[in-house]
């Protein structure tokens, strides 16, 4: 049955799922859009319930509960998950705060190694509607993890804009977790004087001061991932 | 003199060029924030005017006007400014319509390589608040350029998500033009078949179909201004 009412109780928990608080009380979230739903269909996730436009609702109805506001054709309500650190080379995050952020750095992570992205503390929630957009699918495909600085396996590479080793000049042949901080923060000082080793990026000297959070932990996957498949 | 009237001249030309027709019209847009004044400033472009919280405007009437709505404590208006291609190593965009993507390649071009960024048709304007916020400012140290792909000087390296050359593999002493297409299309038949070579960023084959455009564009600056220098 076509639901033509904004009262409808799908569309109510759906428009809830905007705020986190609501998301963390009915322990759901939402993706929005075919290519999301696929994508979880994909990775095998069961939904809570799929609300496609024509089908199950009217388009205008599915429009207004959109909170990306792009006139979504399907919205589907899932369950969060969560992996546990692990595999050979991961990505920790502290204070990521913005939520395209962290859904790239899910995306990424996904295309470029093993292991998942460990939330640490003062991240955005990774099931927030624009990190679910942003990851493109990749956090069914590869949930995130949620850790500590001191919980984490493996080397901790404490990445830096404009301090420590090259990044071309380490020799990694275990496993390694990059980590990367908020913009300007970046890590804070107890996590750079645990950490395995502190590397940067080598950046141009008349460039800016740093590169955004997503662009340094991608080009930081990218490198060692290269790098430890030479080692393998 | 302090503004106190939501009324005035100033403020309500900060209100119109959220708009991109109005930004065309006056010839003007806005940088918000004192971390991108003071950038402009360092680069030496001369503001058509700057407002100061509690010193030039009352705070509330100055977050009023903010397109960002992050209680922009400063915001200056300045005329763009446009590059032309060149240097060893640049990058060109075709429909990257993502205000936030473009800033963000502003910022890393600006970070890795020595040319500018050269916006192709249908691209975000990188003078809207959201693309000089990404920015970081790097859109003032180094303005972009606008060209077709046929006017591109140089070699032409078309990135692929996942056909042709891996990037590593390219051998490169020229001037290159890095060049990349938006999310999902990719780049148009066209210039992948006028294009010097194809090539791709080596993905994980059980990752997602592509990285975000930005991420791309990011890595094969990376690599590619490495593999410029050691031929330098």
């Amino acid at each position: 049955m076509t639901i033509r009412s904004a009262d409808n109780q799908k569309l109510k928990t759906i428009r809830k799922l905007r705020q986190k608080h609501w998301r963390e009380k009915l322990g759901l979230f939402a993706a929005e859009g075919e290519d999301l739903v696929a994508a979880a269909e994909r990775a095998g996730w069961e939904p809570e319930f799929v609300l496609r436009a024509g089908r199950d609702v009217e388009p205008g109805l599915l429009s207004e509960v959109s909170a990306l506001g792009s006139g979504s054709r399907a919205i589907g309500v899932y369950s969060p998950r969560w992996s546990e650190p692990g595999g050979r080379l991961m990505v920790w995050l502290h204070a990521v705060a913005d939520p395209g952020n962290v859904g790239t750095i899910l995306r990424s992570a996904h295309a470029l190694c093993d292991g998942p992205v460990i939330l640490g503390p003062e991240c955005a929630d990774p099931y927030s509607p624009k990190a679910v957009r942003a990851s493109m699918g990749s956090v069914f495909a590869r949930p995130p993890a949620r850790a500590a600085f001191e919980e984490l396996p493996g080397l901790r590479i404490a990445l830096d804009a404009r301090a420590g080793e090259d990044v071309r000049a380490l020799s990694l042949t275990q496993q390694v977790a990059v980590c990367a901080g908020a913009e300007r923060r970046g890590l804070p000082e107890a996590a750079l004087a645990q950490a395995d080793a502190v590397a940067r990026i080598p950046l141009r000297p008349d460039g800016p001061e740093s590169l955004n959070v997503a662009m340094a932990a991608t080009v930081a996957l990218y490198e060692l991932a290269r790098r430890m498949a030479a080692h393998a």
